[in-house]
């Protein structure tokens, strides 16, 4: 399961304090703390607001960069910085990083394919449209088979696109949580492309939200889900993580997940 | 998702020593427990080592009847106490038990098949043949298809034949968790049956078994699994159930979440 680190993320008060202030070290810390916890990919994202976005998202990444040298995934809702960000990471020799994200409303298609299209960049692609988020799974299925015809029409291997089936809060809606999972379901029967999400939306408004958050992570995991975007600094999240990984038989001879039992990261 | 509460089980040292003594406080304490837990059918094993199995079952019966009218689960590897524990069930005016269980082994289904054609009763299926535990999800599903033919041709609706997929250790083979699952998700796309499994196999020989337990019975519940063979008394089990009772939208507005969470369970 590829382990999408969330935390550098400037709509957060920490994170858009360290990017005005440029805290070099906070991120640096950020970002290396998300790699021994065992994330596969770093979320970029530089959204202060009031900001000069291209300008602190360059500054971001060359923190980053500075300091590892994991894949990073470049997420901005302005299209100028994720261009921006693609390319200063193609400069500085980086490993061609994620956009996030593409989605089916047409302004977004219209500004991010054709960066999909430069850069061949892998892309997460949001089950949502100029209507909304769909509310029924066949309508966001809809959703990523026209991301899947558009992208692979633009040159990108299936597999480099990543859709989110996106969730709601079970909270405003008991339907919400399963609405997501039948649409990952049809995704991966259906599309040769790889699935993700952010899946903490699902527990908003409830108590012991870490709960039904790791064990929706586990429920889309049995679905065989891809990737996640998530905190990796979380332990409970983790040794759920590792556990999945050990069920999926991705965790040979269940290596990974005594090495996480010795370290201390399972209790 | 339909708790089969796995407590009162002869096989057991404790059980076993209050079958032995006919100590009905503690079977009693046993079935009001699991009741208050959540279980929504009682398993009942009298599978006491040089016991009188038919005498221990119809005592364990009729102590766990005298505090529930809740469903139960016959639960023997004697066909004769089988038949000895449904009929005392029946006589004593309770609702028509499961019967635990049926395989593709012959001998199982010369014994068995006879009760569930006479009483009707669900039955719980084991995908395991007379050459062992199939290694290959699609020869799991041939065991359930077999299982489903021979039932419902003898009178039973497909809906009372409750598949077991079956699970081996992670520890042995790293694959074998994903092995069951695929088999769970063949059985829930070809079959018009349900699924349950006594999933705690899977964890043998691994540090903190509880969190592969309650991680494993979530991917499960990912894919759709009806019911799960388990210890209701376990509070993070427990959590984890309502958990997923609330992402499959099975829990109106989070009522039962939300009351778990005042009832101090998901701590």
């Amino acid at each position: 399961m590829l382990l999408m680190g969330e935390s550098i993320n400037g709509t957060r008060k920490q994170v858009a304090e360290a990017i005005q202030a440029r805290d070099a070290e906070f991120i640096k810390t950020l970002a290396t703390d998300q790699v021994a916890a065992g994330a596969g990919l770093l979320d970029v994202n530089g959204g202060v607001a009031g900001g000069d976005e291209v300008a602190d998202i360059s500054w971001l990444i060359e923190t980053v960069m500075s300091v590892t040298d994991m894949q990073l995934m470049v997420d901005s809702a302005s299209p100028v910085a994720l261009d921006a960000g693609v390319r200063a990471i193609i400069a500085a020799g980086g490993k061609v990083p994620f956009i996030n994200s593409i989605s089916g409303e047409q302004s977004r298609i219209d500004a991010v394919l054709p960066l999909v299209e430069k850069y061949k960049c892998p892309v997460i692609g949001l089950c949502l449209s100029d209507e909304g988020i769909p509310p029924t799974a066949e309508d966001r299925f809809a959703v990523a088979k026209q991301l899947y015809d558009l992208c692979t029409g633009a040159g990108l291997p299936g597999e480099d696109l990543w859709i989110d089936p996106l969730v709601m809060a079970v909270s405003a809606d008991s339907t919400a949580a399963q609405v997501t999972m039948d649409a990952l379901k049809l995704v991966k029967e259906r599309l040769p492309v790889r699935t993700t999400g952010g899946l903490s939306n699902v527990s908003f408004g409830l108590p012991n939200r870490a709960l039904l958050n790791r064990t929706f992570v586990a429920m889309c995991a049995g679905l065989g889900i891809d990737g996640a975007v998530l905190d990796v600094r979380n332990k409970a999240m983790m040794a759920n993580i590792k556990a999945i990984e050990a069920l999926r038989g991705e965790d040979n001879f269940c290596g990974g997940y005594l090495k996480a039992h010795r370290a201390g990261i399972l209790e």
